[in-house]
């Protein structure tokens, strides 16, 4: 598909699920971000001042990273919401970065202050390949937003740099990245500048990947695992998303970037068996993905745990959204977008707190009180992490997912995820009315005439749709999930679309062996789960009548977000010995669930998204 | 309690189920251990012949202790069935374990060839003290058991040497083991040889434990938590059983010795807490203990999973009984041998083949089609493992074994567990007839007249017993859990005991998250599972009639072992995907349930304790 960018400012959110997200995002998330990059010394670290008398703590390996994923964010949102402020400040930073650059290009700041005759020597736990990647995305997203060529033109410098190092050519050496992250960095640096040398990089990274599985191994003087780093074969033979979930998505969205700008359909064909392998037997209910916290990684198929020896991490949530987003891109599917919108509305929305300034590192389908903190596993949502990675993450996910609303594929103008919103084009403009997915109705309306291919995805979770045309029922043709309309449009025609989308009871493939007899709750893409303090017992005692209602309940105590209630038992059983022959008594009961990624934002509570039926 | 000690020649085994054990353990377990010990290099270390150039694997640096064990465990099988070709390779491994001694008293492979600075700068991690804690154990058997002086002499220099180095005393220095064993190995030295040093050394490791918590994070330059060495607080202010699981029991099975020998009952007090811990909230009901593979570690109250994430290690099983018994030894309540059953006929023996050379690691309560491979843990039991702790705690437990199932405390002629067994004493003989805990009918049956008080456990697993003298119903004084006789015995007289002990379903303490609305098969101390070679659907799939009938069936094809057979439901809803609105259909079948301990014994199958209930 030869798709166009649909330019970030020309779509504006007005729901009532994501909107408020990505207000929070610019209004909190962003600023506080800054703040702890300026207060933990990540920003300082560029000064290069630090010494081992300092007194002050060594740049780690990912410092780098968060303030330019900040940075990337910050570039998004002044497009979004300009303000003068910030842009001086985003100015300054990126003079500051920009001045840490060394005469050669490169541009490290833990590297270039300790261990300077280890460059490029630790490639499997370092992050250096990583950090470059982030800083060349938000050197370009501050090119494609603000039109700023400063820190593009450095990133181009750096990227030539590491060009001479690795690759194939006599005088260039072996090497690929332990935290993958520089191959998409560098389809986006080539996609910006057109300089045909960074995808042909970008290429030789994938490429090289798998080829040598004891890389990491000799390097480090440890026996890892390959599967750890996606190195364990080529890339192109690997069917099972192994390894840390993060690391491989990464991978996977540099394998489809690179397959769809040189047009290899075998990285196309791999990225689809991988996509295969995550979204049938590795995902979470929750579109969350690692299901262990031992390596943040994939584990086995239908290995679903669902309490804190899980992992589900935001990051690993929000990279594959943007790998759903990547292959629709490229195959016209609708189909990825569900898995999207999983993700999107229930992994990614949980992992940070309504107010945007509270994070989940690890985001569990459970929260009970034998409550275990492995890794960054927490109870609660926390501020900022040593290894900070979700919440920049998040930075810079919900400013740039405007644009993933819509699609303009070079025929039609494409309505990716049916959320309430206006696009405001130079030629074209669209207005989206409803409350998806916390309702089965959808309102397209042409704001202004004029004559265009017009498809909008019907969302894999609805059984059916029936769509109107000015009030009057009609069928249009649907191509790859997508409902297709071509007129000449009047300002006010209106297309309006009913799915069949209810309140549902959902099981697991039955190898989760965790999930034998339970059910979870869902209406379309939104996850439910039920929090302790709705109801008068913890919520490990309940039961759900398989054949309740569901009755939505406007008063959840979350604003604009619907409660829903269903009929079911209160077990209890209480005896305070471990193990007894006691049977559990049960009374009814009803059971109230909210949307998961809403959850413990009325207070810490234990939740389950599981629960055992009847 | 004063009690006297069982000479473990005196008992013979004759019962179904540990009998089996015991004799595959002398005719398998210890010889493979042996040869493994050859064959990996770890008695060839003790040549000290090893360099840097060697070309052989440098001595770990626990290989000692897998030696020190097996060697024990010699000592006791020796004395159990005597064997002149073993004892001369026994007087010859002897030999070379002592001419590995320094001049100094010191003796450990690892630090003498290589690390030669290191010595006691690593305890937190280097298994220095514990290596010299099981030679002594080792010492110790071989002197009680075969009268032999050369072992005990020289680890007598050693402990004199570790006495020189550790200490409050003007030139010693704080140090504490990060795995403890060297605790309870004193006293044991100390009751051998009567010299109190040995045990003022134990009670010094014991009581400087917790003072520090920061030494072995100073120590090692790496933040550990002090918690996982049991380090976070002097031991008599410990309440919650926490940290490395074998660690953890070895100290508490250290205190109670020392508080036996001294009378500190704030020693045994502390015990009596920590046992409360392990037992009322923090065991399997296996017996396991130790639910997280991280730090092979205790974690939170009920935290208790039952797949490849959770841990339950063979040797914490084992040191789980042996605390019990000290327990049981000093308080002289019958109580804790519940728990030693409940390790001992699950947990322990699941951790070992019948065929005595094969071992699992961790026992989980769960084998699905999912597992994860974390740590040590396997599918199926293993020959050997690169960190051979579990098949040498075999050797020396169930050779052991028999000095547990009576006891003399001065007063009584105790029977802790009444498995079937002939006691043969200088002034006494007494069998035990039965196939407990199979059967619930235990027989006691004086084969030597004489006068003695004699007392018999009443499993606390049965819900009330019925005691009959030569054929006469009779109601003994029951004191701390023991029924208790005293007649002037005729050879020939018989009590015989019926315990009401059916078979029951059992269920979990409601915050046992994972197993809510499951139940387990048990009868006595002796729990069951379900396996899918009895089946044809996965075990999963199954749900057990609240209300069942239990069948015995003899023919389990497991030798003198029974199986028991249930009504139940096997549940279907396959539809391929990982997540449907599809609801599972189910048929009533049959549920066939064998001992727990005796799974995986007919070939590779999927498994599980816990069972959905309807």
């Amino acid at each position: 598909m030869n798709s166009k960018k649909i330019p970030l400012p020309s779509v504006k959110l007005t729901d009532k699920m994501l909107a408020p997200r990505i207000e929070q995002c610019i209004k909190v998330t962003i600023p506080t971000s800054l703040q702890k990059c300026r207060d933990t010394g990540r920003i300082d670290a560029f000064k290069l001042e630090w010494t081992e008398n300092s007194g002050k703590e060594c740049p780690h390996i990912y410092w780098d990273s968060d303030v330019a994923k900040v940075l990337e964010a910050v570039a998004y949102s002044l497009a979004i919401s300009p303000d003068e402020e910030l842009e001086k400040y985003y100015d300054e930073l990126v003079d500051l970065i920009v001045s840490a650059q060394q005469p050669d290009g490169y541009l490290n700041t833990h590297f270039t202050v300790t261990e300077k005759d280890q460059r490029w020597q630790k490639l499997n736990s370092k992050h250096e390949l990583y950090c470059a990647g982030h800083l060349m995305e938000a050197a370009v997203a501050g090119f494609e937003q603000l039109g700023k060529r400063k820190f593009l033109d450095a990133m181009c410098r750096y990227a030539d740099y590491i060009d001479s190092v690795f690759g194939e050519a006599e005088g260039k050496r072996y090497g690929i990245p332990g935290h993958e992250e520089i191959e998409l960095a560098l389809v986006k640096l080539y996609r910006a500048t057109g300089v045909e040398r960074y995808l042909k990089l970008a290429e030789y990274f994938i490429n090289a990947r798998g080829r040598d599985p004891e890389f990491f191994s000799r390097e480090s003087g440890y026996p890892f695992e390959p599967e750890i780093y996606q190195a364990h074969k080529p890339v192109r033979e690997q069917s099972d998303a192994v390894g840390h979930a993060v690391r491989a998505l990464y991978l996977y969205c540099g394998m489809a970037d690179v397959g769809k700008e040189t047009g290899d359909e075998t990285l196309i064909t791999a990225c689809k068996r991988l996509w295969k392998s995550i979204t049938e037997k590795r995902m979470y209910i929750s579109g969350g993905v690692g299901s262990s916290f031992f390596h943040e990684a994939f584990t086995t198929d239908y290995d679903l745990p669902n309490d804190s020896r899980s992992y589900a991490e935001s990051c690993a949530g929000i990279a594959l959204a943007l790998f759903a987003h990547r292959m629709s891109e490229i195959t016209g599917q609708a189909g990825y977008l569900d898995t999207l919108e999983r993700a999107l509305f229930n992994v990614i929305c949980a992992g940070i707190s309504l107010s945007g300034d509270e994070f989940f590192y690890s985001n569990f389908l459970e929260m009970n009180d034998n409550f275990v903190s492995y890794n960054f596993g927490n109870r609660t949502r926390q501020k900022w992490f040593f290894c900070s990675c979700c919440p920049t993450s998040y930075c810079r996910f919900f400013t740039q997912l405007p644009r993933m609303i819509w699609s303009e594929d070079g025929e039609f103008l494409r309505l990716n995820i049916p959320v309430a919103n206006v696009l405001t084009l130079p030629d074209k403009c669209v207005e989206v009315i409803g409350n998806y997915p916390q309702d089965n109705r959808i309102k397209v309306i042409i704001r202004r005439a004029g004559s265009f291919k017009f498809a909008m995805r019907i969302p894999g979770f609805a059984k059916s749709a029936v769509f109107r045309c000015n009030g009057e029922i009609c069928t249009p043709e649907t191509v790859n999930g997508f409902a297709r309309f071509d007129r000449n449009w009047q300002d006010g025609d209106e297309i309006s679309c009913e799915l069949d989308m209810p309140f549902e009871l959902i099981r697991c493939h039955e190898k989760v062996s965790m999930n034998r007899g339970k059910a979870a709750i869902m209406r379309g893409p939104l996850l439910y789960c039920c929090e302790n303090i709705d109801h008068d017992c913890d919520v490990s005692s309940l039961l759900i009548d398989r054949k309740t209602d569901f009755t939505v309940e406007e008063s959840s105590g979350l604003e604009n977000i619907s409660a829903v209630k269903c009929r079911g038992l209160a077990e209890s059983g209480e005896t305070g010995q471990l193990y007894s022959n006691a049977v559990p008594q049960s009374r009814t009961c009803v059971i109230t669930a909210i949307p998961y990624a809403w959850w413990q934002n009325r207070g810490e509570t234990n939740m389950t998204v599981w629960l055992r039926e009847y």
